[in-house]
């Protein structure tokens, strides 16, 4: 969610937010290819020199747009390595989930990476939307990295278990489902993986349920 | 390598054969971006009809020659799951890396996932290039699916370990650093994944080096 605009608040920091909110909207309304930058001008009442000034393609608008989607995902520190993994990823899961699917008809065997696909390929395509992907995933998973840190510290985690390697085996799998197999990623199967990963990260083994 | 022709091999093996060795070459010479379907009809030696009534699209034709390129790399079982496992993987990340770098100028900083990434986007987009490619992966995956199903056979694995699950963190952390972080990938690397994901497995560590 964006805020409301506040008094003082600078100008361009308002248009930025409006755009945002306008080019979420036609994306989930419309789809990828559906997409087109001069309406999302409209849509957020800037002109559309404001728009192209910010974001030249609407590449570079959607990484933004994917930018703040996934801030809106909190990453807390429980203290609970494991429970606190399995709400991050499966918010994110969700967030893929339901991306994967805009603009798409309603057949729910369609594997299709849809518009994540779209965004890798962008970024592999010009090197200025790749900088932007890749920071993009640098600076969030930063936020995770810590948290795996802290939990190795205060000996949840095996001393000498690599966050960065153990982040790469849970985020790895879920996008690796989502680009390359199509299979189905779902909370159980988040619930799995990371009972795996944290086994060889030498975490507590989950209790058993009764 | 494709066998040499054989006399009573049916004509059309042959001419995929052929096909597909021109692709090798022109895709590997020019890059996705630059690479003409007709263009490798002519090197093949065959009727553009033939080409677009086997391949229909450049992308058809690309994921036959991944699945080639990928039917390649053998999956060898020695009895020994790190060292098999560490083989098969850096054996896919070599052929991942010269592949990323196909048609891209030599700027070892380029961390685009290159035309990867375009064939990820093209079977997000095609249906049909969908199902080919998630066959081709299901298909190989099966073979190293069934190499960890004899580990943990064997009790080289705890039991109880998945060996999909296992595989996607592997795999998926190979191609999680490709397509979205962009973050290097080399033997290394792989050895370090092995370890932390086969110790969630349960598998013996392995030997300090002397």
């Amino acid at each position: 969610m964006t805020a409301p605009a506040r008094r003082g608040r600078p100008r361009s920091e308002d248009a930025d937010g409006r755009i945002l909110e306008a080019a979420r909207e036609l994306l989930f309304a419309r789809g990828y290819d559906q997409f087109v930058m001069d309406e999302a001008a409209v849509r957020a009442g800037v002109a559309k020199t404001t728009l192209y000034r910010r974001w030249p393609t609407k590449d570079h608008l959607l990484v933004a747009l994917v930018a703040k989607i996934q801030d809106e995902v909190p990453v807390d520190d429980t203290g609970d390595i494991r429970g606190d993994l399995n709400v991050y990823l499966t918010a994110i899961v969700t967030g893929l989930n339901r991306m994967r699917r805009v603009g798409r008809t309603g057949d729910h065997d369609d594997r299709s990476a849809g518009v994540i696909a779209e965004l890798v390929a962008a970024a592999a395509r010009h090197p200025d939307v790749g900088e932007a992907v890749r920071g993009l995933f640098a600076r969030r998973n930063t936020l995770v990295l810590a948290l795996l840190d802290r939990a190795r510290e205060r000996g949840a985690l095996r001393a000498g278990t690599s966050s960065t390697v153990l982040f790469d085996q849970l985020a790895g799998a879920l996008y690796y489902r989502l680009l390359v197999t199509g299979e189905p990623i779902d909370a159980a199967y988040v619930e799995e993986l990371v009972d795996h990963a944290l086994a060889g990260a030498g975490a507590t083994p989950r209790p058993e349920r009764t």
